[in-house]
Formats: structure tokens, C-alpha cells, sequence
């Protein structure tokens, strides 16, 4: 009888102990180890702001399996047949002799571990920037469950009244959510120009407008310049002036772990991560790397890229354990697709920005399109505002994005299968999606977008993007900024400086409109604006546009004539932003 | 100067409006006409079962664009630049002449109306079974909305306290919900072995379950002889017995309108609906037809089917207006993509259900997979029961199925791409998917269902329907049942019959296990099952299988021994029937 295989796994948090399990799964004789710094093992680490949030309860939720058991040393020694050293770091890999140097953290003693093949899950450290006077107290991260631990005590006392997140990026939106609920007054404190750099501009205020609406203070282009307080930080100096803060959370990126891999020679790609191959194999063919410690496939562009996410982990875990184990599975890449929860807009996105896209060369077409998520009159429709980036040489969906309280996860997953299979917008136009009024409308948001996109790419829409539309009025250039929408629309709210003709009177009032001037057609989603510019086109009209995204998507101030009720029923809101296909909603079965 | 291009639509509900508009988007100056028999246009058919409920307060909002407006001719005629003529009834079309007849309804004179090009739009017509004194008052179908308003006003009266629904198809169950609402008291007859037979028979019974701990009851492979009543309905004459009924709902199909196609000789499809090219130009080159009178292309067997959806007639529409307009467009096909509202579960479907593959002659595989719909530990966390069809040979999806509260719909958007895009399971289960906890789990449902298929295509894993382990038990064959839960599980609820040996304790326990007999193992969801199949066959267990779904997806009655609090926090409801991925969860980023 054969030895039984020797599987070492440094990392015991997401995707070590899921390539763990799968090797015990398909060789119940293999002997496997994982070895983890911590205490704790296999916890959700992506579940941490609502741990801060206290959306999760307690700590133990985000350590147990689904039905109540936690996930200790014990649990995957019975349960799993795995053996686990926690509080013990693996100090040092000897290829040469496939073993492992590892140190218990309680004892001090150190031990070689030897295996025939060894697993990288050693994730990733959240970086400290080199501010002056980070190192103050109430300065936190948040990465284990220990900075939760330390941001909870500090808000159950009450001692954190300003808070200042540095870094827009997912986890400092999502934590600043979690702080707003616990009383604080958020600033978050952005280097770009914009937050959430995974998003295109225009979409990122959208966001940021949200997080004002909730008092956040966003400010981007800004730098942290030094920590002030005596002990305890007290306040930010920024370029923008100085903030008082309690509490500072730092969330400007992740670095993978790859200390141990680059001692041991082992070859680390261009991102700084573990370079792998799609067999989840690092350079050293006996010896694996998955999870946050490892950089991906770009599947558009075929280049590196390092996305660590939780959803890719457990894939690595999973494909490098059917190698381990003699069978064949290959890690194709990613897409970049992300949501996070930002209060109540679902914000979500896959594959290029059309910021990327145009930096990689492609000519772009994109399609704005706001619009309910089901059908408009179901008391529950919900505002979902998308954006489609197409390739217009092949027609090619390249990527997409969603923000809103509708569901927009839904749309970009679609979004990402259709990347996936390599689909026209053509193709997606005419998916076969479910459609019930309670769950979508008749047109689903990602057809009537893909539908956008053709008109565009097909030249009978020409569409203008509020950027362009934003720099006409500061330039003061002179143009017509026509709105389309009823008079009531007008009266709530409205674009500075356009002018009113609703789209039912255009064809009688076509005498008020000069012929040579450029215009700017435009209503709540931009559907009345595309069948106004169609009226004025067959007019004879000779430059009009139609900007992009109507209302519901301009991502600068709107004049606010009359308020509506503050607090509207979400129904009422969802029809009073929306606008969703215009006048031209037909959703029978 | 041409002349305009004159466009007749027959059909003013929804796939005509559609093709209307957009032929004036892509021809500003043709000649558009409706001709519509009722005098409403365009209203939302699919929004009725919400609107006899209330959930839509008013009728106006199924006939209103999403910013109010009500689409009357006048709005037709001012916005859209298209002539409506409402009640007008097309009696004839003259083909050699290009023209049709059409009557006034009110007036009652007729007139020809010329063409260049038809449209047929003419939609579909509830069945009305031949029931002796289907005539009775009180007896209702659910088409049209004066459908709607008649049961309304019964309902608003109170007069309603029994009612029979006749067919348990999409309708049918939409319906149920608006009438439990309204306090009534609802028995469903349907003819066949089941509800939804767009769905298999198991995952219709979870829904069936669902509806009865809503009260309704559910009276399957139930033939309706006839109604009673002198005037108006008072009991509904079945195979099964005579059902007490204030009011009836006939709900047993739709029938295409094709009278006007058939007597004008254009070519009728096997399905009896209008056969269409890709184009929707039917056997008349000068004639198109969409939306309910036209028959689809199915995209997995190629062959012809019927699926009336408002979803698919609003592409229709789009498609037929550019082939009008000299463009290029074409409709591919259906997958028979649908999701309905039953109570708080969504019944979501698309492709081949696997008694459709078997008869089709495919090897099948298939996987299901309970678990919650986002990361366990999150409070809206709810559970959603999968189930994947997939063809043995390619190893390509070919059907999903879900149910439950969780969010089936987009799981099922995520599997009709997959399948429209030919993936495999092995590709389905790395594709890129939207992931944070409030969202998805790290594994996405339909990733791990398809990774259950995986293990079974493999080898790996070998399942047993629910199906058969009834029937084992029925046939009292001689197998161990074996539940691999925890005690306090098994407390709560069990399988009958079944052995307790949780998965913790089972390395040690093996000796209580008889070698030769055939073991079925399940858990809540069979992962635990599963990982105890795997332990028992390296322990040279020959006939080990693990049950397909577990106790989460039994459509069968179970063991209650201690009942859950009545109506539990949704919360811990989904916790408490779901355990998605057993002891295996990792869903850290």
C-alpha cells in the first residue's frame, strides 16, 4: 500500500481550509495539515463590517457552519479528518527537502513539517500607510476579527463620535455604513478623484451622492497628511484641512502575503502576488497557491491582475485540491465582478470600466439606462441605474456596472455570463430571462440596456455623457439643453439652465427651436429625450444628442424646485427617479 | 418623395404597441395604425393576479407609462405619432389587395384599411373548458382586465368565501395568492400529477407544501365533471369530490387567436399558434406576427413550442419593427425561462426539466442543492432549493430549476445564460459571480449546485432521488437510512425510518454499520451525506449512495417531533432548514 499523501496547507482562514476538505474528500487517506498563525480558523472575513455593524450579532456567527458548529481545531479534526496547528507560524520552506519550518506562537519551540505537497494560503495584510502617527490609538484596521473586536468595544462605549475612513475603496464604504448606524459622523478621505475606483466617475458620484444623502462627508482628491492627538488620535490633517476624529479606520488596499514564497524562490508575478499557473501550481510544481496571496487572470485582458475576493478563494481551493489529488481542474481567470452594499444601494460591477476599456484601446460604446427593477407599478420596483461598456468594433459587451436600491447584483451577473460567453450586445438584447411583474420588467433592465447600446452603436441614437453635457454649461458654450418631460416633472426638479418642451407638444412647437443650434435632448431616463431627438432629426435638425442617462443618472447638483415628501414610500420614489423606458412600457405577458 | 410606408398592427395590448413605436423610432414618417378590438391599450396582462389582490391599487397603473401618464390614442397619437383605432374589430385580410377589414364596434360600420405591411398582434384567449355549466355566474377567467374587475368586485363584496381555481399553471398560482390575501378560502383542481409542470414533479411538491402551510389546498391528478349552482356557482363537481365554491376561477391555459391567419391562409405551426421566421414574418412576406398568436423556436431541442410571455412579446416587437423598417434583426428563440410569485417563495425555471430530458432521450444528470441565497449569517439570509439538469454526455447545463424565498430568479438568469452560452459545469462552476455577504454566499448557489453535478459526473458523489428512497421505504426494502445531523437536528425534525449517527462521530461508530447492506445518507442539504459516503466507502462500504437535496428539499411528509416557534424570525428559519454547505462553509474574501 502506497504512503498516504502529505498535504501541508499554510493558511487557515478561507481558501486553506476549503482546498483542506476537498483533499480529504477525494483521498480519505491523505494526511493533511494546516498550519495557522491565529487562533481562529475559517471565518467570514468579508462578514466583518456587519459584525461591526452588528447586522451580525456575534462573533461566533461568522465562525460557524451554517448550522451552529464552530469551526474550531476539533470540529475539522472529527468532522474533517484534518489536522490543524493553530497560533503556529510557518517560518521557513526547505523545497530542496519538501518540508516546512514552523514555530508554535505559544511555546516558542519550532518544528520541521514535511510534505509532499505543500499549499500557499497565507492571504493578505491590510496596508499601514507610512502616515505620520498611525501607530496612535483608535487608529484601526479592519482585516481579522480582532480589529472588529476593537472597533465594537470602541462604539458600545460611545467614545466615537467623528470618524474619519481612509479609503474609498469596498471596505471603506462598507464599514462606513456600519459606523453611520452606530451614530458616528463619517468622513471618508479619498487620494483619487473619485470613490470606489472599480466604477467609472460618473457612476462612483452616484454613489457618493447616496453616502451624502445619509451624512457622510465624501472628500475625494484628498490626501491624509499626519495623525493629530497625544496618544489617542483626535484628529486628520488632510489637504483639505484638518478633521476631528475619535476613531480612524484605515482602508486603502490589501497586499498579498508572499514573504514565504519569495524566500523560497518561489516566482512572484507583476502585481506583486503569487504568480500561478491555471492549475492553482506556483513555480515549484509540488507546491500550490490559492486565495488572497495569489494574483489572477484577467479574462478580458488576458493580464495579471490581483483581485482577492472570497468568492475566487474558495474556486483556487477547490481546483488546486483536484490536482493535488492526481485529477485535472483549471482556474480560468476573473472578471473583477464585485458588489458591495453602500446603506440601501446594491452596487455592483464586472469586467471593464469604460475608463479601462478606452485605456486598453477599445472604441467604446456605452449605454446609460436607468429604469425600476421590476415592473413600475409593483409597490416594491426599485431604482436600478446601469451602464453597459461596449466594444464597438466586434459589438461585444466588455463590462457593466449597476448602482442603486434596486437589484443590481442580478443585472451584473447576468452582465458577467454574457462576457463570459463572449455575447454581442445583439445576442443579449434577445436573452431568455425570467420575467414576472413581481420580479422584473417585461423588458428586463440589462435587455433594455443592451437595446441602448445597439441604438447607439447602429448610429440611430447619438448620445451625449453628462461630463460633456456639465463642461458645455461651464464653458457656458451655447446650446439647447431640451427636456422633454411633463411640466409636474419640471416643476419637482430640473437641470440648470435647460428648457421645457414636453414631448407630447414637440411636433406643434418645432418653430421654437432654431434649426443650426446644437441640442441637447434629455428626460428623466433619456427615452423621451432619444424620441425627441428622433422628431427633430426627421424635423431636420441637424445636431442632436441625447444625453445619456437622463436625470436619474446626472451626477452633479439638479435644481431642487419643489421638495417631494421626505421620507416618499419606495414605491413612489422608484416612479418619481424613474422614468424607466419612458413612455413606452408595455409589460403583458 | 416615397410614399410613407403604411403599417397595420392588429393588437393594441402589448407586443403591437411595441412594434408601433419602435417603427416611428427607426421611420419618423411612416403611417402607423392600430387596430384594437377592446377599448384599453397597452395595459400590463401579467400585472393583474397583483392588481385583484390590491397590491396595484388601481387599474389606471397597468395602463399608465412608469411616470403616469395613461396610454390612450390621444397619447398614442401626440407622443408616439401612431393612430389608434380602439374598438375596432379586424375581420378580413384581403392579401391580393393588401388590405383588411375592419368593423367599428360601436358604430358598427366597416371599412378597408390598407397596408404595406401587416402586423398581427392579435394575443391569445383563455381556454374555456367544455364543463357542463361553465356558463354560471360567478365562474371567472383571469385574462383581460374587466377579468380582473369582475373579481374584484366580488371579492370587495365579501361574497367569496370558497374558491376553486381550475388549473394549477402559472396563472392558477398567481392567482391563489391574491385570493388567500383577500381571506378567501382556495382549492386548487388540477388535472395532472401536479402543479407547474414546467417544473419536476419533486420540486413542484416543495411549492405544493409551501402553498398548503398557506392554507390552500391542493387537489392534484383531480378532474373537474362539472359546476353547480342555479344561476351562480355554489360547488365544483370533481373526481375527487364535490368542492363548496362561491366563485370559480378557470385558469387551464391560453388558446393563440388564429382565426384571421388561418382563414387568410397563412401558415398555422404544430403548436397551433402563427408560425414565424426568425424575422416574425410569417408565410406572407408582407406580414409579421408577435407576441401570444405566434409560436417560438425552442434553443435546446430546436423544435417548435408555445410560451406566451410578455417578456418575449416585447422582443418580438422590437425585432418585427426593424425588419419593417428594411433592417436586419433576428429573435433566436426561448428557453422557457419563467418565475412566478407563490406566497413568499419564488418559483423560478428555464431550459429542459429533467423528464423533459429523459423523454428527449438525454442521459441526465442532475444535482439538488438547498442553501441559503446570501452568507448564512446574514439576517435577510433565505433558503433556495436548486436543482441543476444537466446532459451526462457534453456535461452541458440544460435546465434549473428553483424554489424557495430566496432569490431563485437571478440564479436562474445566471443558468439561462449558462445555457444559452453552451457552458458546461465545469465552466459554470468557475464563472465570476457578484460576491458579498449581503448578496451571495462565496460560493454562489448555482456555483456549488453545479460543482454537485460535478461530483456526480465524477464519480465522486452518488446520488439517490428523493423519489426512490420513498419508494424503497414503501416497498419496506431492507437499507439503512442514515442521518449524518447533529442530535438536536434530529430532535426537531427527522426522515422516518432513518438512523442517527452525526458526521462528528461517525469514523468512530463505522463498527455499528453492516458492510453488505445499502446505505442511503442525507443530511439537511447532503453535503454531511455526502462527506459520510465518502468515509464509509474508504472504509470498503459497497453500496453506499447519499440522497439527493436532503431533508431541505424531501417532498414528502416529514417526522416533526418538536415543532420550530410557529413563525419564526426569517432569520432562523432559513438557518434552521438550510444548511447550504454543511460543516463546509468558508465564505471569507
Amino acid at each position: 500500500m502506497p504512503e498516504p499523501l502529505k498535504t501541508v496547507i499554510i493558511g487557515g482562514v478561507a481558501a486553506g481550509p476549503k482546498t483542506a476538505s476537498k483533499v480529504i474528500r477525494l483521498m480519505a487517506d491523505a494526511e493533511v495539515t494546516i498550519v495557522e498563525k491565529g487562533t481562529l480558523l475559517s471565518y467570514a472575513g468579508c462578514g466583518l463590517p456587519y459584525y461591526v455593524s452588528g447586522v451580525v450579532k456575534e462573533q461566533k456567527e461568522l465562525l460557524s457552519t451554517p448550522v451552529g458548529v464552530v469551526r474550531d481545531p476539533v470540529f475539522f479534526r472529527k468532522v474533517k479528518n484534518v489536522h490543524v496547528m493553530n497560533q503556529t507560524e510557518a517560518l521557513e520552506i526547505d523545497r530542496a527537502a519538501k518540508r516546512i519550518r514552523v514555530q508554535a506562537l505559544t511555546k516558542g519551540n519550532e518544528s520541521w513539517l514535511d510534505y509532499d505537497k505543500l499549499v500557499l494560503a497565507t492571504g493578505g495584510t491590510p496596508v499601514v500607510p507610512p502616515i505620520p502617527n498611525v501607530a496612535l490609538g483608535g487608529i484601526f484596521k479592519l482585516h481579522g476579527v480582532h480589529d472588529a473586536e476593537g472597533i465594537r468595544e470602541v462604539l458600545s462605549q460611545g467614545k466615537a463620535q467623528d470618524v474619519v475612513i481612509v479609503g474609498g475603496g469596498l471596505i471603506g464604504v462598507e464599514t462606513t455604513e456600519a459606523l453611520v448606524h452606530a451614530g458616528c459622523r463619517v468622513t471618508i478621505v479619498e487620494m483619487l478623484p473619485q470613490l470606489l475606483n472599480i466604477l467609472d466617475w460618473e457612476m462612483a458620484r452616484l454613489v457618493e451622492k447616496h453616502m451624502e444623502s445619509h451624512g457622510v462627508k465624501v472628500l475625494t482628491d484628498c490626501k491624509v497628511l499626519s495623525f493629530q492627538g497625544d496618544g489617542h488620535v483626535n484628529a486628520v490633517v488632510t489637504t483639505q484641512g484638518t478633521i476631528p476624529a475619535d476613531m480612524v479606520v484605515l482602508a486603502v488596499g490589501i497586499r498579498p502575503n508572499v514573504k514565504l514564497a519569495k524566500d523560497a524562490g518561489l516566482e512572484i508575478g507583476s502585481t506583486g502576488a503569487i504568480k500561478v499557473n491555471s492549475h492553482m501550481r506556483t513555480s515549484d510544481p509540488d507546491i500550490y497557491a490559492v486565495g488572497d496571496c495569489v494574483e489572477s487572470i484577467d479574462l478580458i485582458t488576458g493580464q495579471p491582475c490581483f483581485v482577492p475576493l472570497g468568492s475566487t478563494a474558495n474556486k483556487h481551493g477547490r481546483v488546486a485540491a483536484i490536482n493535488i489529488c492526481g485529477g485535472e481542474d483549471t482556474f480560468p481567470g476573473v472578471l473583477g465582478s464585485t458588489v458591495c452594499k453602500v446603506f440601501d444601494y446594491c452596487v455592483a460591477r464586472t469586467g471593464l470600466t469604460e475608463t479601462a476599456a478606452r485605456k486598453l484601446g477599445y472604441e467604446v460604446a456605452m449605454a446609460m439606462v436607468p429604469g425600476p427593477d421590476r415592473a413600475h407599478y409593483m409597490p416594491n420596483a426599485a431604482s436600478l441605474l446601469l451602464k453597459l461598456v461596449v466594444d464597438s468594433k466586434s459589438r461585444r459587451l466588455l463590462g457593466a456596472q449597476a448602482v442603486g436600491p434596486g437589484t443590481g447584483d442580478k443585472r451584473i451577473d447576468v452582465a458577467a455570463m454574457a462576457i463570459l460567453a463572449g455575447m454581442t450586445v445583439d445576442q443579449l438584447a434577445h436573452v431568455d430571462l425570467c420575467y414576472a411583474p413581481p420580479y422584473a420588467p417585461a423588458m428586463d433592465n440589462i435587455i433594455t440596456a443592451a437595446n441602448v447600446a445597439r441604438n447607439k452603436l447602429d448610429g440611430t441614437m447619438i448620445g451625449v455623457p453628462p461630463q460633456e453635457v456639465h463642461q458645455m454649461m461651464e464653458a457656458n458654450e451655447d446650446f439647447i439643453l431640451l427636456d422633454l418631460r411633463s411640466p409636474a416633472e419640471y416643476e419637482e426638479v430640473q437641470l440648470p439652465g435647460s428648457t421645457l418642451i414636453p414631448l407630447g407638444t414637440l411636433r406643434e412647437r418645432l418653430g421654437e427651436l432654431p434649426k443650426d443650434k446644437e441640442i441637447v435632448a434629455f428626460c428623466q431616463v433619456s427615452l423621451r429625450g432619444y424620441e425627441g431627438a428622433l422628431i427633430l432629426k426627421a424635423a431636420q435638425f441637424e445636431k442632436v444628442r441625447v444625453m445619456d442617462g437622463g436625470i436619474a443618472m446626472w451626477p452633479y447638483e439638479k435644481v431642487i424646485r419643489k421638495r417631494v415628501v421626505p421620507t416618499p414610500h419606495r414605491h413612489q420614489r422608484a416612479r418619481q427617479n424613474l422614468d424607466p423606458k419612458g413612455s413606452d412600457s408595455h409589460p403583458a405577458r
